[in-house]
């Protein structure tokens, strides 16, 4: 089954530790997109300006992922430059440039709007809610948010939320939202705002999935060379939703398998600047590293 | 088996946002203790002042617990005082009387002498050593150590690292010690100094085992209701070595095993302010909690 995707597409600059790239290919939908394909087809609905490079248009099209509801918009596309030190745990933000982005009005095309798996990308939350709204039926949607919209626009996502299925949230961001200190308490009162499914990435701690009362705990994956952590929770979102849309079911196996998934393709991710190498996985690496993950829990 | 604890006994007083406590029997000899006599029996080597009440030592001495090496020394008994705000991972400590900890000379009793498990809490790592030197045969010695030996006693800690099997250390005291910011290199980088086996204490993110090349990961409970956190360090330190004294082995299943059930032991303590919960911990309890554990994580 598809996966239907609204986000960013952008082109970053970004430096770390190990080195530097520029006007990459990135952004939320990017890397969610160039996860999921793996797994399952993808529709993408995101906004490009003239100066994209075609180069990069045709290495997403030559994946499973659908431009239809790629909008080619007069100006810029949207720019992100960051840097990460020590850990590399989070992104010191050097530059964002909307551009494009700015005026982002989310249409879906007809063939869209009947598919089942939708994410909601980090968009403002009222455009999450236009693209629901296009919607004619789905299984589950899942949200991603951040620290702008949760405090400069809350009742716009508290609204929002009730509509959706899973959120997929940092821990931070989680803490924020809720005002809880504590992550279980916290996980159990994001549930009374909607979701019955809350996701939590805590970075190099791996994820939390809490569905029904029941906790399933993901490590990172131990890997000594992280080169640049940009896309790692989006394409932990899109192996997750992958996953999810390849089985056809969100029942809590499911979901589980699906966190695992997620976790592989941001393990992956991390390890090069840019989304190539999480785009050039072949069916072997990623079913190594999900039997990986199973080892390292496993007594 | 019998376990080998050289460490602190201590009267704590502790703030946090659930409540505080006063004299409150502490010290990671203890709470080390409280924990593996739940598995194996326990000797302890510590020191106590004439003023330690002498209703905290009855109640060591009910349970699996071997005083023969508790020394009672004139003055005054070790005492700490801290408080945990927020997410409460850290103690900002507000006191710290060494007192009669400050000459504590550890001698082990005759009968110590041929214990096959032994732990070195954190203590002076000259110590640490001083007491390796009246061990007479061992399968496994495993070391705790911190910040203050770390940066003050770097090359005592580091002579003492040489003859030790496995280190149990939290994640930003190996950072400190190995110079890595980078989890998996630091663990790799802490098995050239010496231990064999490096367990890496996560606080709320659960620990790891790094055995050999390869990489276990149990993830902390996700308890609600964090009460007080002193103690889950050493009430992990105790479960490990009581789980492997146990098992009488140390191979890599053995110590799977026993980072569960540190974790377990963990997981309780830090619900109820003091020991007095871990301590009273029934077969029952444990068992259930080792099964959560495995549930956690099991797809």
């Amino acid at each position: 089954m598809t996966v239907l995707v609204v986000g960013s597409i952008a082109l970053d600059s970004v430096r770390t530790p190990h080195g530097e790239c520029s006007e990459m290919l990135g952004g939320s939908a990017t890397y969610f997109s160039l996860a999921a394909a793996h797994l399952s087809p993808v529709n993408i609905v995101a906004v490009i300006g003239e100066d994209f490079p075609e180069d990069y248009r045709k290495r997403l099209a030559a994946r499973n992922i659908n431009l239809d509801g790629l909008q080619i918009a007069r100006g810029k596309t949207f720019r992100w430059a960051g840097t990460y030190a020590g850990s590399m745990n989070e992104a010191s933000t050097l530059k964002t440039e909307l551009n494009v982005f700015e005026g982002f009005d989310p249409v879906l095309p007809d063939h869209y709007r009947t598919i089942q798996w939708v994410f909601l990308g980090n968009i403002d939350p009222e455009l999450q809610r236009k693209v629901m709204s296009q919607i004619t039926g789905h299984r589950l949607i899942a949200l991603d948010t951040m620290n702008f919209w949760i405090t400069g626009h809350r009742e716009s996502l508290l609204d929002t939320l009730k509509s959706v299925d899973l959120a997929i949230i940092n821990e931070t961001e989680l803490k924020m939202l809720t005002g809880e200190h504590s992550i279980p308490k916290a996980a159990m009162a994001m549930t009374r705002l909607g979701p019955r499914t809350i996701v939590i990435k805590r970075g190099e701690y791996g994820c939390i999935l809490f569905h029904e009362g029941s906790w399933f705990c993901v490590p990172a994956f131990p890997e000594p060379n992280v080169v640049d952590p940009t896309g790692a929770g989006d394409s932990f979102a899109g192996g997750f939703m992958g996953s999810l849309a390849r089985s056809g079911s969100a029942d809590y196996l499911s979901l589980k398998r699906a966190a695992v998934m997620g976790s592989v393709m941001a393990s992956y991710n991390i390890t090069s600047f840019g989304p190539w190498r999480l785009a050039e996985l072949q069916p072997d690496d990623i079913a190594r590293r999900f039997t990986d993950f199973r080892d390292l829990v496993t007594l």
